[in-house]
């Protein structure tokens, strides 16, 4: 039985069957959804809020021809009775045919696949793993360019250091050839050094040379609550907005993602510009998570 | 793309086009339901708590064969962290056919049709609008009445300052001929002088001969907080209570309707009496929306 | 119309009929479920939280091809405003084809089912019945045995004063032969004497001469706060933990069975016990409540 829990867990190919997959479920989306999931149930067990991860679940599995049961409440009945993760995924998965879970502990989807009767669909575990949203973030990149077969230039911007999409990102485009690595951040929020490989670059400022030079530039929201001094965050945050000043010195091919929600940190006035693919991204969400469901219950 | 966002965007011919709609879906409904929304996606936001408005839009969504996603919590897990109303629906719009959203801040649902790439159907925003809601009174005094075609004389009563449903329904009543309009309020809470036009009649005290000349009597909930003196609350609260002797003295044909909930303004004891249409005009909101959903995803 | 109301409500025939009739649903799901309930809509209606009982009773009506419309919120909108639960039901009911109930107050199933235009299902009201996890109770039990063939000895162990279980199992099971009860736990929560028939016996002590001649032993959790001494709670905690050493004792075709949650009382080493039968028994409410819906919706 097949888990989607991390980033880590595919190989090349592997990865080229999802992102082809992805790519045929965007086609039959476009004529209207399948029904090849017809009488299976998507359990979204959500311990932790995340309205665009869930719903983009539930949107995938609907599409696909399936139906939904949800748990939506942080505080789940049965857990605030004591009931252990384990006893609550051998019942839910005796009740459907996939169980996506999200919670706020590393590891719990990884010992939910322990325990379940039915493939697990990790969507997000705290610190920890966001595979289906690295998936998602790697089909945005290979809808663009001929990924694994042209050079491209990929910068991580923002906050590396607590940012799980990135690090999930990373991981996987390391499966790819001709990928060249930049990372920018300040100090505080730099990249951890366990994801830095030979060949990397790393910055502590966004200059314009990073802008005209990457084909895409992944960026990630600075949250206050990491400076020690209020000022030092408010001045590397003006730092890192994206305007469009500084997004249409990118390359017209070029794209710039995001995996939301964004705050401050790129205008609404970037959103009009051809590089802004953060929508799109997000939409993505829907084909990718399709070919993961696809995947797991072996229609393929 | 045609989005349902206020009482006041429709004409004569488009209501009387939605008013037969609703009743071919009422014998649709009848006969079990239909398939006519196959495959498609309602996605039901609401930043308020309404059981009555969601479940009822979720039921004609089904009822159509349609499917759902939904997103309840009041605290919506994007906007917590910061997200604006724009990029939540960008999102959710990429996940689904129609967009129903419930807001407590007026406007909303108008912004919201700007940014999304689906129908938005406004379920309640704030003090604003909630157009469904008088489409759905409407219906209620069309299967009773010629609505258009006989005189009618329809009296509001009770908190017509802050009744957003008396609103939009005065609003869309004003499309047809022969509606005589009796607005019967505490000074308090009398009606705005925006909603009222010439030949209109007010009232502070709800009379007997209101009670015999109406045909429908639209009664609405007085709040103690919206009076200074609570003494002043209770009297005329008292004072505005339907009970049995009351509506049997309105005429055999005449309607009393509540948008609901109704709480000690309508006794229980006159539930079983012929005029008492409060529970019929709730059930009316799921053929009325079928029909508001069929029109905007262009089935008819 | 037929309502699930109570386990006193069933007479042995009928009791058989349901547990027939789960043993059918249970071989349509082994075959991946069914279309007739396509069309349908079940409303659950929450107002104390039940992950279990609520994603059971949303999987059952989905197995069957059915639809699902849901309020989970503690805290109603319509009640909040002060709406009674009768008018409540009054508009779900007309939104949907079955309405499944769970609450906080003894009789509010009941009651709903005396306004309700559709069959109301209770899913638990407070401390009063639990009428379908009786059944599914049941149907574990008769999968195993010959039920009402043969003679078994049930004993039920645990918090048998306030577990709400456990009454209504016990008063299904006098409807039939040859069932032998014990009643095993500490005075402080005891057995109420109505539940209490000539025959059956009672006991402070889990001792080695129950494990060992009992079919079926029932397992509920002790909760400490039903003790004034802590350190007795602490002492009886401890006599009545099932560990792999008590299990062992049990016959080899003897079951155990709890409701769940499980926090402490049952160790996690016995769930790989052939004994063991708390998981199955909560997967077996799909099976039993879609055998419920099929009865109440008059597809038998």
């Amino acid at each position: 039985m097949l888990h989607i829990l991390s980033a880590s867990q595919f190989n090349q190919k592997e990865l080229y069957e999802i992102l082809n997959l992805a790519h045929e479920m965007e086609i039959i989306l476009n004529k209207g959804g399948s029904e090849m999931a017809r009488g299976k149930i998507l359990a979204t067990l959500f311990y932790e809020p995340s309205t665009r991860t869930r719903l983009s679940f539930e949107s995938a599995m609907i599409r696909l021809g399936g139906k939904i049961i949800s748990e939506t409440d942080v505080n789940f009945s049965s857990i605030t009775k004591g009931e252990v993760l384990q006893d609550t995924i051998r019942i839910v998965s005796g009740y459907s045919d996939i169980v996506a879970i999200r919670s706020k502990t590393v590891g719990d989807a990884q010992l939910a696949s322990q325990y379940s009767s039915v493939p697990i669909l990790n969507g997000g575990d705290g610190a920890g793993e966001h595979p289906t949203q690295a998936l998602l973030d790697l089909y945005t990149i290979f809808k663009q360019f001929k990924l694994g077969k042209e050079t491209l230039e990929v910068s991580f911007v923002g906050d590396l250091k607590y940012g799980r999409t990135v690090h999930s990102l990373v991981t996987i485009l390391r499966n790819f050839e001709g990928i060249k690595i930049n990372f920018i951040a300040p100090t505080e929020i730099a990249i951890p050094e366990k994801y830095v490989q030979q060949g990397d670059k790393i910055f502590t400022d966004l200059s314009d040379e990073i802008l005209k030079k990457s084909d895409v530039i992944y960026d990630t929201r600075i949250q206050k609550e990491r400076f020690e001094e209020f000022s030092d965050y408010e001045r590397l945050k003006e730092a890192f907005v994206f305007d469009p000043e500084k997004v249409n010195k990118m390359k017209d091919r070029a794209i710039l993602m995001h995996p939301l929600p964004r705050v401050n940190e790129i205008l609404q006035t970037v959103d009009v510009l051809p590089q802004a693919k953060y929508f799109e991204q997000a939409q993505n969400g829907v084909p990718t998570r399709m070919a993961l469901i696809a995947k797991v219950l072996d229609f393929f």
